[in-house]
């Protein structure tokens, strides 16, 4: 689910991304677009209907031509009150007409089209059905890097979700985990990322002792004690853009090894951090990384990749991982957050959005990387 | 998303889905079924991911062969914590590699499978890339009463999350109207639908006065005042399990107009629920619902289908639609919702969740569906 987009796009703004977006198909070899509700619509349109169910919502854009939303009858007033509407086409169908044959009016039928990636696929099985002639390739194979450079006014958003995120931590950090539960934790810092202006909390990882150790845990009932490692991981949507860090705590004092692991994941995190500049391939931040936890001997225990984009959605292109040669470009921004998970032990992650400047990158978040000492 | 699958559904009862799953498809002429998270997983292993990304997490279910649940590494904890694991074997993949070879190890290279409406196209895509002897039809499609006809437990679950919602309308009608906005309302009726024990509200549309001719409005920041209709359609889940109902109230005494309109749309939902009984086509009960409404002379003024199906979602098959010849079966449940809707001026509905029995049909709602005023 995506969140509600600010009101400072405009109809001008969407028109100018859904051209962009046409053009770049076009460029690509593609007949056009099929955009479907989730984040490359709200990007493209600021549309986001109530729910997303069986029933067909389609953006399609091609060069050239005016932009049509297909859109369920009962949904089309909703939609047209949607900022992109005026930029836009409607063109709605009725419960028992079929969608399909109402959107492939509107195609080439032996076209080749960019479908959003997260599409269901009975819709593109009905499509395919209805125009047996037309091909697809997901949006972000496509096009992946489409909604991937951020202008300044998102930029300025991103900035504002990471500082609201950043303030957060600093209160999070000051409350109890001692005798208290990973939930109750999450629930404090899912409330702080409200209180500080989130309107949708996507995560609030709190994963405490041998827990930290599983990189997706989210929360339990666990009760933290003294000696344990802390890992949270959350963020969220702030006036339609994401939030996402991390910071890895201890209640109590550490023991040498534990500060050890942290140490060296500061260390992989500013190495991952340095390789960012333009030009660079996305892979070599996750190498730049990597290659720290490796050389120290805890290569096998950095079991994902370094890094993932952020924008209208907490989790998109461009990826910082091996075999990703995509270039950075200034305006890409991206998550660097490497982590070493000791089975059974304990988990270390620490984890900034990095935006791609002129001359390297700037860090979205800004807490002290050191391991902070809770209560 | 869906919800906390209750205790209740052990091992052997998520065995003995995937098993009969596996037996239908096949049944079918199908190789076998690809389900993604979602309802179709959750009710099939009681897994669902803390979140659906672009990395692959596919059950796959073929006869004669053990479920598979192809799962990212860094998931296939907490997957394999899941009430259904101990009745499959996780197939997990990292980061890197390619997660549709992992997948097309599983497959018959030339077979024809079912595939689960919401998996993102880009799996779709990625799959067949892979393997491009294989073909797919939606589970839908393919199977659309998997999940249609549910066993007693499950009923019972349905019957509770309806009594819930009911609970939650007769607190609704206590309250003022006048003067607050609909999404005041909105959010008494969701704390109201967890006070009762719904973990997860799906909608509280609060539409009134002319907003109560889009049928999808959801709420805004309209002031109700008196001479209002007023349509509260809501739900969520329960245990697992959904509610949805819609009562429309009326903020003082109505004009004859209103009163007549309610009184029809009463008649036509109680006609939708006396056409409910075993072997009639689903079509038969928007039929019968959308005669009565048509015979008024209101036919143009009911733009949406009488009805939808019920379970681990609030939305799903069967459909009570014209073309839908599909017979009920003792077990269904699903909603009876005609309407009415008078644009630039009031709409009136009236839901309840209907389960097919023996011998006809069961309301899961039962409060009052005459017009109830509100202050």
């Amino acid at each position: 689910m995506t969140g509600t987009v600010p009101a400072s796009f405009t109809a001008d703004d969407y028109e100018a991304r859904m051209e962009r977006a046409a053009r770049q198909a076009a460029e690509a070899g593609l007949a056009g677009l099929l955009v479907a509700p989730g984040p490359d619509l709200v990007w493209l349109t600021g549309y986001t209907p109530t729910a997303v169910t069986e029933r067909l919502t389609l953006l399609v854009l091609a060069a050239g031509r005016d932009p049509v939303l297909v859109v369920p009858t009962l949904e089309a007033p909703d939609a047209a009150r949607a900022p992109g509407a005026p930029a836009l086409t409607l063109r709605d169908w009725t419960d028992g007409k079929d969608p399909y044959a109402a959107t492939a009016a509107l195609l080439d039928a032996n076209g080749r089209f960019g479908i959003s990636d997260n599409t269901w696929a009975m819709h593109l099985l009905g499509l395919h059905r209805t125009l047996p002639g037309t091909s697809y390739a997901s949006l972000t194979e496509a096009l992946p890097m489409l909604r991937a450079v951020k202008d300044a006014a998102e930029l300025e958003l991103l900035a504002a979700a990471g500082a609201a995120a950043d303030a957060a931590f600093e209160e999070i950090r000051q409350v109890a985990f001692a005798g208290r539960r990973e939930s109750d934790v999450a629930a404090d810092l899912a409330a702080l990322l409200r209180r500080f202006g989130h309107s949708q909390v996507d995560f609030t990882i709190v994963a405490s002792g041998p827990n930290g150790a599983n990189p997706h845990h989210e929360v339990g009932d666990r009760v933290s004690e003294r000696g344990d490692m802390v890992v949270l991981d959350f963020g969220g949507l702030k006036d339609g853009y994401g939030s996402d860090t991390s910071r890895t705590v201890h209640v109590g004092e550490p023991t040498d090894e534990e500060r050890r692991v942290h140490d060296l994941v500061r260390e992989a995190q500013e190495a991952g951090f340095r390789a960012v500049r333009p030009g660079a391939a996305c892979q070599e931040v996750d190498r730049a990384a990597r290659a720290v936890i490796a050389d120290a001997g805890y290569g096998e225990y950095f079991i994902h990749r370094t890094g993932h984009g952020i924008g209208v959605t907490t989790h998109e292109p461009p990826y910082m991982i091996e075999g990703e040669e995509q270039p950075l470009v200034p305006g890409m921004c991206f998550s660097v957050e490497p982590g070493v998970y000791l089975p059974g032990r304990f988990g270390v992650r620490i984890e900034d959005i990095v935006t791609v400047t002129e001359d390297g990158g700037r860090r979205l978040n800004n807490t002290a990387r050191e391991l902070v000492i809770v209560d």
